[in-house]
């Protein structure tokens, strides 16, 4: 055997020897082998969780294919530093850190104290019309992501976005990504009617029909944000690292798929937390071939799905960690 | 308007008026509103969780229907207290307390400190043959589940269990509960192989083929374990004391079934916390009109699968009481 077989077979014999039936903590006991993997340790830490938010505007909110306006990104970031938003709630209930970054905010530099300032530029261009942003800003984007997903020392690493607009970017984004057609990848966002849903996918494909195959990177500055591209850099920073990457809804679903396309080994760090409602989520977990661990309807983003997946991966560490074996505790086996 | 009808509206309007997109929280915002109901407050409080885990044995366990010795309920209940079972892992990594309850393990009592001692027998009778336990047995453990779930002061109770052979004890009172057949309501329990689960479902189908119609006290007492009755009793005491009941997998929810056949006013505190992997879970699920939270392949009870959802309750009523409105916050809402 060579030493990762080694390694694999006795960690599966660790997970098997616990008291409990053969596989009876079904996706708990695949966490922690995957945690296990990761960490290249029989007893892998899981003890601590950061959330960062990546902020940024969208030139394709001019297209009305928001439910709400543009300023709300802007007015959500201090939301997210005043502790009110969703994602502020959950850190504090579950435990995790929180820290905001502006990557791209429309208007003037907030100077708020707390706020991560790594601004591309004031929100992209619309991508209706020409690129949404230059691959000097799409290279620099990545490259800011890099490094916040390294620093710190978390066992765990969670990313959610704030961005008017940014199903519409995701979407557009997934589509090049996948070839999956607009008609599935579009979705209601914040709360389109059927009309605007419509308008929105109308939109899409006149943005999409712009241009024809692109490259993982071309797609990202063509359709991207500011946000999406720092989170898929960090997503490879973080997963460089070894560090559990908690991946949240549809927006962070389509920085994954890019993260994955530009640096394929980033993949096995990523955990899925939940089944979005947005309904083009699911195209996008098929082509990372992942299967999340929550379906709650949630629709909101900000890192709020990946924030309620983080007591599973604690869990199933402290499974391995601290749960007896049959012989630790004289139990019998099976018959 | 009624009382209870102006409660309900302020209730989805402190719901609604969060920063967030109209139900982007999806079942979140409805635990949040059933903890508010069961509560009678707008703030409800939800920061304390404990389970209590009933153990007991089973006369069928005799008929070789389960995959291990009868031994190994006692020595569960030792390493429950020893803090090295799943359950005993999973409540220190989610932060909720846990207790072990002693029902009836076949032998003499343990006398172990820590331990709550409240045995109705050494055991149930096989139920093959006539009835698991006399009516008067039945309603002792009913009585003592009822004192046991109304004590202390949680904001939220699960209750988990441990029994060999208790899957054959929660299959044929499901079966008599609901009248499904024993061929959907059979499973492999702790991981019976094909003939094994034929053999499992032949001796259900011959105990249950000796009696007829039964109401659901006499199906309790015909075909229920000690643990699986006192913890339908406490289900029923937490919920005339107005707190969140957090159902378990497979055997649980068949307590459940029971409390609410009894109690039909027990329905409205539980919230059910996973999809099991048993076959006949669904079945259990279905009539109680229940919708879990989770769904991640777990086939182990203890109570682990309800431990595991204890979050998303603390995190909805963290959302209700300390998220902001858009006013508060000074976020526009939708265009």
């Amino acid at each position: 055997m060579t030493a990762p077989d080694r390694f694999a077979s006795a960690l599966q014999r660790k997970i098997d020897f616990k008291t409990k039936p053969l596989g009876a903590l079904g996706r708990i006991e695949t966490l922690a082998a995957q945690i296990a993997m990761l960490q290249g340790s029989l007893t892998p830490r899981m003890k601590t969780c950061q959330l960062t938010i990546f902020a940024a505007d969208h030139g394709i909110a001019a297209e009305g294919v928001s439910a709400f306006p543009q300023e709300v990104t802007r007015q959500m970031v201090l939301n997210f530093l005043g502790g009110g938003a969703a994602a502020s709630v959950f850190a504090r209930s579950v435990g995790a850190a929180l820290r905001v970054v502006d990557a791209g905010v429309a208007g003037a530099p907030f100077g708020a104290e707390g706020l991560i300032e790594r601004r591309i530029g004031a929100g992209t261009a619309n991508f209706l019309t020409g690129a949404a942003m230059t691959e000097a800003q799409c290279q620099a984007a990545l490259a800011a992501g890099r490094e916040l997903g390294a620093d710190g020392d978390w066992d765990a690493v969670a990313f959610g976005e704030m961005g008017i607009a940014n199903t519409a970017a995701a979407a557009a984004l997934g589509h090049k990504l996948t070839g999956v057609g607009l008609d599935v990848l579009t979705g209601r966002g914040t709360g389109l009617d059927d009309a605007q849903l419509v308008h929105k996918r109308t939109v899409l494909e006149r943005a999409a029909a712009r241009t024809g195959d692109l490259a993982p990177a071309q797609s990202l500055a063509e359709y991207g944000g500011f946000e999406i591209a720092m989170m898929a850099g960090a997503m490879q920073g973080a997963a460089a690292a070894r560090r559990i990457v908690i991946v949240d809804g549809f927006i962070a679903t389509a920085a994954a798929l890019a993260a994955v396309r530009l640096a394929p080994e980033t993949r096995g760090a990523m955990v899925f937390a939940h089944r979005s409602e947005e309904q083009g989520h699911r195209v996008l977990l098929e082509a990372l071939s992942a299967e999340p661990l929550l379906a709650l309807n949630l629709r909101l983003g900000e890192g709020t799905g990946a924030l309620l997946a983080w007591p599973l991966l604690k869990a199933a560490a402290d499974m391995l960690n601290e749960m007896a074996s049959f012989e630790d505790a004289g139990v019998t086996g099976p018959v």
